[in-house]
This record gives C-alpha cells, structure tokens and sequence, in this order.
C-alpha cells in the first residue's frame, strides 16, 4: 500500500525544525564581488535541525574518495547529527592531509558556530579536483551563514543555489504523507549536471558485484521530521538510492564526492520506526522514494548539454546484473546518445551496445521499441532480432521527444533493470573542454 | 633480435603475387552517379593471390555479430583462402538469414569471377547496420571490379579508398625485410574513424577474462609473400592484435564487424616458417607488429572528430588486467577526452576516472605526469597522490602538442598496459548525431 503523497513547498526547510541559509564566499576565488548581492552565485550553504537526528547517508565507490565523503562515513556510521556544511567551487578531493584537516576544520566550525556538539556536523563539498580549500573564505562563510539560517522560501532557495555547481536549475522537491495520523515531511535539495554516473553504498566500500562502470559529483540532501531510527533509515536509503541516484547517468564518469545524506529530526511526532518490520516503514520508505527519484530525474534533464532524456528499460536479461550491464552499456555508448541528440532512433548503434556489455545476449532474441515516458504503447523496431516494419519516419518520431522510454527485452530471463539517460551533444563538449586561458571554465 | 625493416611503397599489392582493384557500385543507394569517375568515393574491393594463401584471422567479440565476420571465422579456421571481397557503406549486421545467404553469395560471386576454388574467397563488410544489402549493386560491383585487378599504385589507392566510410584519408602501409637471404614483404590496409575500441579474438569468442567495455568497425587486410603456415601466421597475429588493434580507442564503441585478416602466399620463397620456435617467426612477427600498429594509430589519428591522440601508458597496476582496466577506464572518460579536447591536463578527472575502474588504486600511490610521445622526460603533475610544483602553465603546455603521452603509476606491482586514445570534439558529436532528414548521413 503507498502512501498519498502531497507535493509541498520548502524544499530542505519544509519539516519541521529545520532552517538553512547559502551565502557566496568567492570559494572560487573569482575576486569579482563580495557577495551575492553583487551578482555572485553563493557557494556555501548550512542546513541545521533544531534537535538532534537520526542520520542516513550513501557515499561514491570511487577508489579515489574526497576529504568530506570520509568524514561522513564515519560520523553517519555512529547514527546522529544536526547539521550539514556544503560548499561548492572546490572539491577537496586529492588534496591530502590538508584536505583532510580542512574537511575536519569545516565540521568543527560549523559545530561552533551553531552550538552543536562534536561530531554533529557533516560535510559535503563538490567543484574542481585537486585544488587546496580557500580556508579563510570558507571560515568567512560558515561565519556569515549561521546568523542567517531561517526556514523561509528565500532561504530554500538560497541553499540550494549555493550547492549547485554547472547546474543550470535549482533541484528541490518536498512531499508531505500521513503516518499513523501524523502529518510527516520529506524536503529534499540536490545538484550535479557533469560527472554523473552514481555508484554509491553506504560506507563508500565497493560490492562484492560492482556493475562495469558504475561511475557525478551529484550530492543530495533530504530532511524529514518522520520520527525514525538511524538504522531503519539507512535501510531505507540504500533501497531508496538503488532505484533513484544510482540509475541516473550523464556522462558515465563516477565522481570522488557523490553523497546522499538524509536527516530525520523526528519532530512530526509519529510513532517511530524502529526497523523495517514497523507497519510504517514502507509508506515512509516509498515517499523517500518518491523523493530522491524526482531529484535524480531532475539531474539528467539538467545534465551539461542536456536535450533529450531516454529511460531504457532492459527486461528479460539472465540477471539483474545482466540487465544492469546492458543498459548502462547502451545509456554510456558514445555512439548511441549521440543518434539520440540527432533523433535519429538507430537501433544498429544500440544492439551494438547490448552486444559488447557484459550482459549475455542472443542476437535472434533481441527485441527493441521506443514508447512515450511511462507508456506501454511501444513502437517496435526489432522483434526477435529482426527489423519490424515500422517505417524510418514512424521511428524518428518516436525518437523525436525532448524525452521517451527505449524499451530492450533480451528474451533469455527475468533480469530487469532501467537506467536514465541522457543524450550527448555538442554543448557538453563545449562545456567540458573549458578554457585554459581562464581555469575558473574548467570543472571538476 | 630485431629485423631491419624498410619502409616500401604499394600497401597490399606490394608483396609478390597479390593483385587488388576498388569499385563504385553504390552500395549506399545514393542514386547520384554511376561510378567514381562521376566524383561518388568507391565501395568494392577485390584482393586476390595468385595462388592459395595461408590465412589468419581476428575478429569482432561483440556478441552481435555481423554475418561477414560468421563466414569469415568458419572459413579462417581452415587455414587457406586467396581472395578477399569488402564492401562500406553497409556492414551487413543484423540483417538475419538474408544476411547470411548474401555474405555468403559475395564469396561465392567472388570465387566465380576470379576461378578460385569453392572455399577460398573471404568477406568484410562495414557501414550502417540493419540494412538490407544492395544484391544487385554488389553482384555489379564485384563483376566491375574482377577484371581491374592489378598491381599500380593506383590500384591500391583504388582498393583501399573503397574500404573507407567516415575515414577522412587512407591508411596503407607496407614493408620489407630479410629472412634468411630472402627479401619478404608484408602490406597492410585498414580502415576504421568511429566505433572504434576493437577485442578481436581470434573465434568472435569472447575470452574468459574479458576487459571491461572492448569495444569500431575497423577492418585490416594484410598480405605478404612470406612462406608460413598457417599455425604460425595466426599466433603471429593474435599477439600483433594485442598490441595494436586491440590497445586503440576512439570512443569506447566495440563494432559488430571488426576483423583482421593477414593473408601469406609465399611466393619470397623464404624457408616456410612452420611454427613459432622457427628462427624466423621473430622477424616476422615483429615485422607484422610494426605494419599493424602503423595502421592502428593511422585509425586513432584519423578518429571522427580526432583534434589530439594520447597515448595512456599505465604501469606499476597489480596485474596486466588492471593495468588495462585503469588505461581503458581514462581512455574512454568523457570528462578527460573533453578536457584533453580543450588542451586542459586536468589530472583530477584522470584520477577520478582510474578511481572507478576496475584496476585497484591506492590515492597515495598514485603518480600521472606527462611528456612527448615515447619520451622519458615527464613533467609529474601528481606525485604520490599529491600534486607536484608543476604550474598550471606548464603542465598545460605539456598537455597542448597534437600527441603526448600520459603516464600513470600505480606503484602497486607490475602490471602495464597502454591505450592509444583520442579526445573527443564538437565534431565527433556533430558527425555522429547526423540529420535524419538524410539518412545517407547516419553511420552505423
């Protein structure tokens, strides 16, 4: 049974007892204004509870693992905080032990600043690899938001914007459902645009199994005033991520600072959810959901250079991981998201792809289709590894919307799995390339 | 010991006995001209021996694969064949029994045409893929072609213009060399510039340990006129396409059709080399090597939209497996073929992208420097995980030459493996998006 969910306004301040604040401390050190008053875009956002929190989060599985993921790993691992500091313009990754007393520095500041205890505060940091923190600007910061935090539209918006880095648009959603006759909240804020291929778990160590090339630095962050243990709630996290952050792809390239994080202050008053045995776990679990999937899919239709948005759906694979394989295979060919930016449905470029994953395929079994968002009306251009006769024409024009579903049945199994994707176009290329002659062009 | 080589002019009609001719027999239906003399680029080429060749083969391992590559691992495997036929334009892959019935009535056409023996003609075949072949236009083209055949220099420019898609030169190259007092040649063309990331072996059966993501459709014809078996000539060739073919990437696409084919006719009448511990295998092996590792980067050079080669060099990885996980991993990045396209080192995305691979990393172990191709001057931008005093300025001169190297050191163990690779450009995307509204500009 799911929960009616209500979509609500607020964002991260939507629950109750949360406030925030995003200022510009010039992280960047673009020394074009002191603020953003002056046109600046903000970089530096403080999220709080009023009371302490049950605390969720999933990490990258990148080897290469910034300052504030490790951080994280291990104060999420104890089950409380109150806070999260974020900046953006600068990663803090491969930046050593500096970078590690940096990410250490800005918990403790933020803990100070806000009248926490020690080891309440987390850290997210996203914006070019392999560059020391400004330390004196990020100190300024945190200095300049705390007396601002408040639970205001204004300050959603601030927060938000000062977490995005080539973001074009804010990503921000709140959902409110009844749990045992309780009002509960779920608000939640997330960025990334390039670097986006999650493949996050919950210490950040890497699966048994690792899906070929489970590669943003997407960084997320949900707040609800759901009563819930930090051990119910990380359950429902990493189901949650499974099927949200970690299907989503730009560009196939696995960030070193991907994070999820999720605060429960239990104000709502509901019962609480002890385990995911409690009758209200799954309602709870499903708006989280609902959640963290809206923000996902609000990052590949913002993706760097994004025009059109495809959700492959693999079915009839072997394995699960067999599906896993092909779709991401088929949502990462270079060849394939390019015909996508030209409408061009070529299905040679995606059975190609199916064919050189790691999935087990059989070419006379194959079939492939092209549907609106969601519907089961699919035109097919293959069926049993053979063309159908749907004509170019009726082809191109079921690849011809801003977005559409390609549907893939491998006809061997049961295996399932989607994938969103994106397409590849020349305006990714422009961004991503950058300008040597200025290094504030060039991303992380 | 290495043989002396000389570099000759003739590419495959170079070595004694091979005669070749290139056709157009508007194989794409362009309708716009009837041969090449009205300015249409040809699609068909013979390659024939005088008498009956030692054959070797190595092929597409994509899982769909296309019905010339089919014909040509069963008729490999017999060891002995004297004719080639290739047509572009259309690569005859997933189009079911009729495409297998006219790959094999190309042979059989071509055996005719040429009074070879039943068995003893082979087929590739490139372009777009799910198309129906054109049988008409290619019984033309290969009646055309058959009585054209000779020796010029023109016939080889013909031969190998005909294999050509969206390659913008031709790539022939041929040698000679010694073996036992006898002057042997070797000649070689290719062609391949998208769908390029070749693991051919030597069934179309994929290896046990098969690298993450192989993945073009490139094509080699090589002849020669040395005596060898047929045995020797295919270990020859698998290990030659190890380090050649196999080690090149334009962008991560493995092709349906990729294939190889060297064929020895022995007419230098060289003592036979009948096995690998003959004492002239050596010599012809690394005579073999040199012709396909030219041709190789001619491939990478020429690559849809190519502005910068690089050679990724990693060394120091656990095993060989790794140390190729992690090259092809950085090879394929979109983020670091972009930042390579803009002459940016940015040697975070490169670290990041070796973070995700499949090769083992230890981030305080990690090294990535540059230099000029095969030099041993390298600036390290990263030293031990941290970067080094190189300014941004100079590693971005280091980053800014049409050709370096990238060296990566895991300092793990001894595992190395290198990658010829490509950045990737606004043109690569603008070609391969194409225009729907003229499907003669859609590759496969």
């Amino acid at each position: 049974m799911k929960a009616k969910l209500k979509t609500i306004e607020g964002s991260v301040v939507a629950p109750l007892g949360f406030r925030a604040s995003g200022v510009f401390c010039d992280i960047k050190r673009l020394g074009t204004g002191k603020g953003s008053d002056k046109g600046q875009k903000r970089d530096l956002t403080l999220i709080v509870s009023d009371v302490p929190c049950s605390v969720a989060g999933m990490f990258t599985t990148n080897q290469i693992c910034a300052a504030p993921v490790k951080v994280c790993v291990s104060r999420v691992a104890k089950g409380i905080a109150q806070a999260v500091v974020v900046n953006s313009g600068n990663a803090n990754a491969c930046t050593g032990k500096q970078g590690m007393k940096d990410a250490l520095a800005m918990v403790r500041l933020t803990e100070k600043a806000l009248g926490l205890k020690d080891g309440y505060a987390l850290v997210g940091s996203t914006g070019r690899i392999g560059v020391a923190m400004p330390f004196d600007n990020v100190k300024a910061g945190i200095a300049a938001a705390a007396p601002l935090l408040g639970r205001s539209e204004a300050h959603a918006a601030h927060s938000v914007e000062a977490i995005m880095t080539s973001d074009t648009r804010p990503k921000q959603v709140a959902v409110e459902l009844k749990l045992g006759g309780k009002t509960v909240r779920i608000g939640g804020m997330c960025k990334g645009a390039g670097m986006i291929q999650p493949g996050m778990s919950a210490t950040g160590a890497r699966p048994a199994a690792l899906p070929a090339g489970l590669h943003a630095t997407m960084l997320g962050f949900v707040t609800t005033d759901a009563a819930i243990s930090a051990k119910a709630l990380q359950a429902a996290l990493r189901e949650t991520v499974a099927h949200s952050f970690n299907r989503i792809t730009v560009d196939g390239d696995m960030s070193t600072n991907d994070t999820v994080l999720v605060l429960a202050n239990g104000l709502a008053g509901n019962a609480k959810i002890t385990s995911a045995k409690h009758e209200d776990f799954a309602a709870f679990a499903a708006a989280l959901q609902h959640v963290c999937l809206e923000l996902a899919k609000m990052i590949v239709r913002d993706g760097e250079g994004v025009h059109r948005v495809v959700t492959v759906r693999v079915t009839g694979a072997r394995s699960v991981a067999d599906a896993d394989a092909a779709a991401r295979a088929v949502a990462n060919s270079a060849l394939v998201k390019t015909s996508w930016h030209g409408g061009d449905p070529n299905w040679g470029r995606i059975i190609d792809a199916i064919g050189y994953s790691a999935a087990t395929v059989v070419e006379s079994k194959v079939d492939i289709g092209y549907s609106a968002p969601g519907s089961r009306k699919i035109l097919w251009s293959l069926q049993r590894g053979q063309p159908t006769k749907a004509t170019f024409k009726q082809l191109c024009a079921a690849a011809a919307p801003k977005e559409f579903d390609l549907h893939i049945r491998l006809n061997l199994g049961k295996g399932e799995a989607l994938m969103y994707a994106a397409d590849l176009t020349e305006h990714y290329v422009e961004f991503n390339k950058g300008d040597v002659t200025d290094p504030t062009t060039l991303g992380g």
